[in-house]
Order: structure tokens, then C-alpha cells, then sequence
């Protein structure tokens, strides 16, 4: 009964619908909010059908003015106003971001809006009643910029410069393995349509609070660490330093980017303590060492280059014993042959 | 007699040749060492043309293994070896990278060889025989390609992915304003004849030495200063500093975005000491306040969003002075009409 759709089915069902629910992942990053908030502005302002997206927390402060309204509550009895629930870059049904009172885990069966689940993970395991996931897509926001390009409808410049902000914070600049020359293209449709690439590039890149950047230069100088044949850094990042420079993890990004800078490492790793468990990032530097298979084997997931574990009933000390052992096990897996 | 061409202008021109000597600017960065490098494997490898590059200094360490070979001395007999000299990425004569006992100035003058000049740089004056100036191209590289691209030649992997380097250091990964829909396109074009993303990307982003990271955190940490209404970020690197690390500016190319990245700054300025001068760079935020003219009103050029100076007879201090009073005139224009 499920079924998958293509590109072009996509959109017309889209387009045959006359109110949508737009939802997205936990904590969502660019990509999430961009693909969510540029597909309101397309479906609403570009083909005249009433949208609405719902996020369950504000994006970071440097993207607020580029984004448009959304709501900041849902309720289960308020589903019955929408006739699609289109979800937007969520793997899995427990990420789905829904209001407290809405079972996220039953949400995709519901009949009564059905859901149309669109991404770009591998392994998407969302399963609702149409499913359209295309992993060679960078970012959810390309696969949205796809669907929109095969409708009649013009793509605005406020939905090109969301859909540009989705794809750029999830290639890292264009820079990660999933930029391939259709990522490219697509862009190039979205520059054409008015995207702002100014305004999208310093809220991403130039718009680094004075605490963050200093938080990050004593993180640099006194908790970096390198093992492993110094192809694994890493490094925990102790509750006091957060404290001392008011720097929350929602704006933190791109802070891993600073450890995956260091010549000649091969896995990265930044973990943390959030309330009573840890929160572990992973990248893959290279792709014959894979990070998304270390993930899972500790219950967490992702992609082959970046992937995250949530970690619970340690200390920090065994996290990183755990981590050290992993990421050996990865980069020499012959050590315990002898 | 000299005169300006198209890129099919351009193409037909190289591929009449049979000995072509590529040369590029001082000092050769990304897009100079990658367009020349990049049109010396296209020309050689793909067009069956010998062609030959004259480098007056190598590339950065981590950027070696990306980069084929070339000539490290060039002298003036040597010349009537070829029956074209191509400039690639050179906006002015006095910057043209030559023998030492070649004379840059009236070297695009010379009839044997004559001299073909393709470069995006605005303004460019170095008006040889044959010129090629395209200010919308983001990078040579760009321009190379295109030129590639209308010829019956395969571009293959190689030149692919020095072009793509030459792109991606002359743009910052797509960031800055010279990127347009087009440059995308050309780039998709070269990801489809296999330039290698993730080796010019581990090059260029990810393969910072531990002590270029630590010199730059004690710069950030010590030398950074805010003015005019913190909108100017600026600092001046002390030569202890680059003692300290065993840092040198050759290597130094990304130094000055980790100023840039700070949150509501409009213009950014690194300065040093080399020898008996100061080298200043200067970049823009925001198209409203462009940098080209500042520099070029002391003596420095380059584009509107990222300029340079050479200072003489002055000291730091002095240099500090001369900045503030010039980003304080462009900040406020009007500061002095009360």
C-alpha cells in the first residue's frame, strides 16, 4: 500500500493537495529548516497552496533573517487541518519532530493527513504512505529544488535562497563527498532564480560570534588530542567551557570542522555531555574508513563520512576509552590478528 | 595590432601551436599553479601540443602531490624554444613570473614568441599580442576550461582536477560573490571528467599543519582587534609569531578568513612585515563597501572584494594608523562633512 514515488510523482501529488504540513527532523540544522521553510515559500508563495511548516526549536541566530514564519506549536487535533504531512530530511520515525502530544512513531501510517516522506538518507526507514528518498541528492533542500523544477510553477528567490542554505551547510560548502556535479547544477538553477549567495554564505560562514570563535581557540589549545597513529583527533569538550564562554552546541556546527582541518587524520570525533548522556560526532576523512558502521555498532547512525552516537552510563574518561578502541579497530582491523 | 579574442578565439589559437611555454604571476596561488599546471596537462595530455610551465616558486607542501611537473628555472634564450607564451591568471606586467634575466615588462611585447594573456582579473593591462579577459569567469581555471570545453579535446582526470582546485581556492569553495551559475556549471563539467573532489578538498581545507592551527589560535587569541564600531577586524602578526610556530605566509593563504568569519564585521585586515615592507590584505563583507579602491589609492590593487598593499618606509604602528583612518573614511563617508 506504501509506495515509492518519483521526482516527477512527487510533485504532482504535492501540487493536487490544497493545505500541507511541512515537518522535519529534531533539532533541525540548515538543510533541515532550509528544504522545510524554502518548500512553504515555494508551495505557499510560488503555486498558491496554503503551507505551513512546524519546528520544534528556533534555528541558530545567525539565520533568523533569513527565514520566514513557522509554527512553534502542534497538537494532535490540529492534523485534521491538512489534507498531506510532507516530511522533510528525517531518516527515521523517532527524529520526526511533531508536537508533544503526537505519537511521532504512528505518524506516517495516519490516514487522515497521509504523509509524504522525502529525503536523502541511506537506510530511510520512515515508511509512510509515499516515500520518495534519493540518496545521490546532497541535501533534502536539492531533492526540493528538484521537485520544484519539474512543476510549472517559478521557484521565487526567497525559496531559491533557503533551498541554497539547505545545500550548503549539508555539502560543507561543497565540499563533501556528497557534491557531485548534479549538486552543481541544481545550485546553478538556484543562483539563476535570485538565491542569495551573500547572504546565505555570511550567516553560514562570516557570522561567528566573538564567544564562539574564543570558546573554539581554547578548545583548540587545551582539549585537542591526537591518537592513533595521530590519524584520529578528537577531542571532549568539558561542561566549564561551555560555561565560561556561553556557548550552547545549537550553534555548534561547525566546530568539528576545526578538529577534520589538521593534516594527515583520517577519523575525527567531538564529544560532550549533554544532561545525562553524551553526544558523540563522528567524520570520515577518507572514505576507505566509513564512520557510519562505528555508529551503529554503539546505536547510533549517519552517513559513511559523518555520522553520531548518543551515549549513556559512562563517564567521559569511557567514552574515549570506547572511542579510541573503536576508531583503532577501524584504522588498523588486522591489529588483533596475530 | 594587438587584439582581444573569444574563448573559440583562444582554443583555435593554442591548438595552431606546437611549443607553448605557460606562465602565471608571482608568488603563484591556487589558481595560478592550478590553470597553468591544469592547460599544460589539457594541451599536453589531451591535445597532443608539448607545452611546458615556468613556476618561480613551488606551491605550498600540501598541494605536491596534486601537481605535475614543471620548469623552476626559465631563462631568455630559452624562449625562442616556443612559438607561444601563455599568461594565465597575471593582471599586470610587473607581476608576470618570469627568468630573472627576462625583462616582465616588455615580455607581452615580443614577437617571437608572441604572447596570448587570459585572465578574469578587472582591469587587467597587460595587453599582449592576443588577449582574453573575462572579469565574470570566478577564476582562470574557470576561463581554461571554457576554452577546453569548445575544442574536440577530452579533458581528462588531471586537468579536471586542477582546474577544480584553481576554482575552488579563487572562489573559497563557491563562497565568495564571484561565484555564479556558470561557475557551477563549468565546475560540474569537470566533476564529470573525474576532477578528484575529496583530494583538492583534503588539500585545500583539510591538511592544516598542528603548527599553522596553533599560530593561528595565539593570533586570535592575541593579536585580533575590533574598531569602527567593530566593524573592521584587523590584525597585525608580529615576526615573533611566525618564529614562535615556524610559520611562513606562503602557507598563509586562508589566514585572513578566520578574521572574516567573525559575526557583524564589515571589512577585514591582515598585515606583516616581509623584509623591509608591509604586505596588507584586505577583504570586504559586504559589496557596499568595496576594498579595490582603498588599495589601489595606496599603491595596492586587486578586486572589490579582496584587495592588497605593499607598504613601505613605515612601521606597524604607522600601517595600523593608515588602516583605521582608510576604513573609517569608507565605513562613514560622511564623517567629515559636519
Amino acid at each position: 500500500m506504501n509506495e515509492a514515488l518519483s521526482i516527477t510523482e512527487a510533485a504532482a501529488l504535492l501540487l493536487g493537495k490544497k493545505r500541507i504540513l511541512i515537518l522535519t527532523h529534531e533539532r533541525p540544522d540548515g538543510d533541515a529548516f532550509g528544504s522545510a521553510l524554502g518548500m512553504k515559500e515555494f508551495l505557499h508563495g510560488c503555486c498558491g497552496i496554503h503551507s505551513e511548516v512546524f519546528l520544534p526549536s528556533a534555528p541558530a541566530a545567525r539565520y533568523l533573517e533569513l527565514i520566514g514564519e513557522y509554527k512553534t506549536t502542534l497538537t494532535q487535533s490540529e492534523l485534521s487541518n491538512y489534507d498531506l504531512i510532507l516530511l522533510l530530511d528525517c531518516a527515521t520515525r523517532d527524529r520526526i519532530a511533531c508536537g508533544q502530544d503526537i505519537d511521532s512513531a504512528t505518524l506516517p501510517e495516519l490516514k487522515c493527513p497521509p504523509m509524504l516522506n522525502v529525503d536523502h538518507h541511506v537506510g530511510n526507514d520512515v515508511n509512510a504512505r509515499w516515500n520518495l528518498v534519493v540518496p545521490r541528492a546532497a541535501a533534502a533542500s536539492q531533492i526540493a529544488t528538484e521537485i520544484a523544477l519539474t512543476t510549472q510553477c517559478q521557484i521565487n528567490a526567497r525559496a531559491a535562497t533557503l533551498w541554497l542554505l539547505g545545500i550548503m551547510t549539508d555539502t560543507g560548502a561543497f565540499r563533501f563527498a556528497n557534491t557531485l556535479s548534479n549538486t552543481l547544477r541544481i545550485t546553478a538553477e538556484l543562483l539563476d532564480r535570485g538565491a542569495e549567495l551573500e547572504r546565505v554564505v555570511n550567516a553560514t560562514y562570516y557570522s561567528k560570534p566573538l564567544n564562539q570563535q574564543q570558546f573554539e581557540v581554547e578548545l583548540l589549545q587545551k582539549h585537542q588530542k591526537l591518537a592513533v597513529d595521530n590519524q584520529f583527533i578528537y577531542a571532549y569538550i568539558p561542561n566549564e567551557l561551555f560555561t565560561k564562554y556561553k556557548f550552547d552546541m545549537r550553534d555548534g556546527e561547525g566546530v568539528i570542522e576545526l578538529l577534520r582541518e589538521v593534516a594527515d587524520t583520517k577519523i575525527v570525533a567531538l564529544f560532550y555531555r549533554k544532561g545525562d548522556v553524551f553526544k558523540v560526532s563522528l567524520r570520515s576523512k577518507d572514505s576507505a574508513y566509513p564512520v557510519g558502521d562505528l555508529a551503529r555498532s554503539l546505536g547510533g547512525g549517519g552517513h559513511d563520512m559523518a555520522s553520531g552516537i548518543t551515549l549513556s552510563n559512562m563517564d567521559s574518561k569511557e567514552v574515549e576509552t570506547l572511542l579510541l578502541q573503536k576508531v583503532t579497530e577501524l584504522l588498523h582491523p588486522n591489529i588483533n590478528e596475530d
